[in-house]
């Protein structure tokens, strides 16, 4: 079994963020509500509460400088979590590149000469046209609500460990822009998504492109890989020169990995017990903090991922 | 003069977020209201719309792999205003480091010995103890308030180019914890801060840190060199060796260097009439969005700047 560094990471930062600066005296003086730390409740959380990867549903991208593991979210874009699927699968991402990373923004990858039909990489056996997947009924949905007042929309929640927003009275659900999110790049046109260009956010949550782009999945370990990448130029982040530009070797959806290879690793389920015990430590803040903000936003609060066993 | 590659591309930023992922086919072709995209908006803005950097209040943090522009706000902390700027008048922060940086939340720096006594490098003239600076009276603070709803304080607004957030019942004005900006560490104690360690939020906005520890100021420029350094292990993002480190050659403030040498950069002034126009362009998209959030918040609109003359 391999070993998930970047996954430990992960499941660190929600803990470690709560005493943020605390680092010269990390002792904490005034005990409060919750008296629960984040780390003791996942410590102390059931495995039952946590699940494996779906090897149908995620996909490990391979970079010299490590791992960036996907997971997509067929219940909010079928068809375009069905395109990956079958590019992962046959290799269209192979040799591929990060070729736009703008700051507070986005790191964006794909086929450079996308544009070029002469020089385009074929996709092969996936769908070369598919319908924008910006919004799902909320109807059915087991969303998980926030009590939390969110701006940009009504009602915001998480549904299979995605974050969620909705508006009860268009009837509509779609994934919130939150960090470490997935898209799809679009030209002009609201269907010319393929799934062939990607990006994940790496900054403010921009909320505005929420309805405007079908948002496919997120970032369970290796962020840091892409938010660390040098910054692209003045047009959008596109990098200027080719060889500024970060090149994928390989993208695997989990399912064709020989199973010696797959990376393990749980991800804590957003319809358990340990989940809303969570998100209140982190609405409550105690200990190092003197005001207690008593609040979260849907973008704020990261779905905990944790080595498998 | 010197030309600010840095700010060029921050105010692109701004602009070039606007047609996010239209790369491929820039043309938009549904116009709407406003019609007047930010690009436009800052090109017509008439020059009195801005300001000149404060020398007295802006510092210069050089490293190897270039500079970073920092604007402190004395309105809202004037104590650790003043220690920071005596502590770059004696180079106190020269060849300092920058000692943690932490996905989706900050990049820290100071001295990696501060904690030592014995090792610890003197404060000089400056304070060793200032009181915490988290709030000041809302009353006559000139706010120009969003009527955007924020989750976390019941108004938010801009003042001198911040982004603040107010609570009219407790009469209290913070700075918002958004993006790009710069703190003052501290230790369990609230008012254990002198300005010696600073941070500058790097991911999404922690706005849980709000009232919670001093805001000085924000990043004006070079942000994208804090950004992108490299993570820092699990301990919070401190880094585990020495060698990991990024070193600051030397902080200046803006009134302690020759004339030729200061970089000339312009702010748009928060209470102008460009500033609510840019607003307005941002919350409501147009062109290549298809949904309009008609919603903004005070994180996710940067005050832009422009190269001076």
């Amino acid at each position: 079994m391999k070993k998930a560094p970047l996954a430990t990471l992960l499941a660190a930062l929600l803990i470690a963020a709560l005493p943020a600066f605390a680092a010269k005296h990390p002792a904490a003086k005034k005990p409060a509500v919750p008296t629960k730390s984040s780390a003791d409740i996942i410590k102390d959380s059931p495995d039952g509460d946590w699940r494996e990867l779906d090897p149908d549903n995620t996909i490990l991208m391979e970079f010299a400088q490590g791992q960036v593991l996907i997971e997509l979210a067929p219940r909010f874009a079928p068809k375009h979590a069905a395109n990956i699927r079958e590019m992962a699968h046959t290799g269209f991402y192979d040799g591929l590149a990060v070729v736009r990373v703008q700051d507070n923004f986005v790191a964006q990858w794909g086929d450079p000469d996308g544009d070029d039909p002469a020089k385009a990489r074929s996709l092969g056996k996936a769908e070369a046209h598919l319908p924008a997947e910006f919004s799902i009924p909320l109807k059915g949905l087991p969303l998980k609500k926030l009590p939390d007042v969110d701006g940009w929309a009504p009602v915001t929640g998480f549904v299979d460990g995605f974050p969620v927003a909705a508006n009860p009275k268009t009837g509509q659900a779609w994934l919130a822009h939150c960090y470490g999110m997935v898209g799809a790049g679009r030209g002009n046109e609201a269907d010319s998504s393929t799934g062939g260009e990607l990006y994940a956010v790496i900054g403010q949550a921009p909320r505005g492109l929420d309805l405007n782009i079908t948002v496919v999945g997120r970032v369970l370990s290796g962020i840091e890989l892409l938010s660390s990448l040098p910054r692209g130029g003045p047009n959008m982040g596109f990098y200027d020169q080719a060889e500024q530009r970060t090149a994928i070797k390989r993208v695997r959806l989990l399912a064709d990995m020989p199973e010696a290879e797959r990376p393990h690793l749980q991800v804590l389920r957003t319809d358990s017990k340990t989940w809303p015990q969570l998100l209140d430590a982190r609405r409550n803040r105690t200990g190092w903090f003197v005001y207690n903000p008593k609040h979260i936003d849907v973008c704020s609060a990261t779905v905990p991922t944790r080595p498998g066993k």
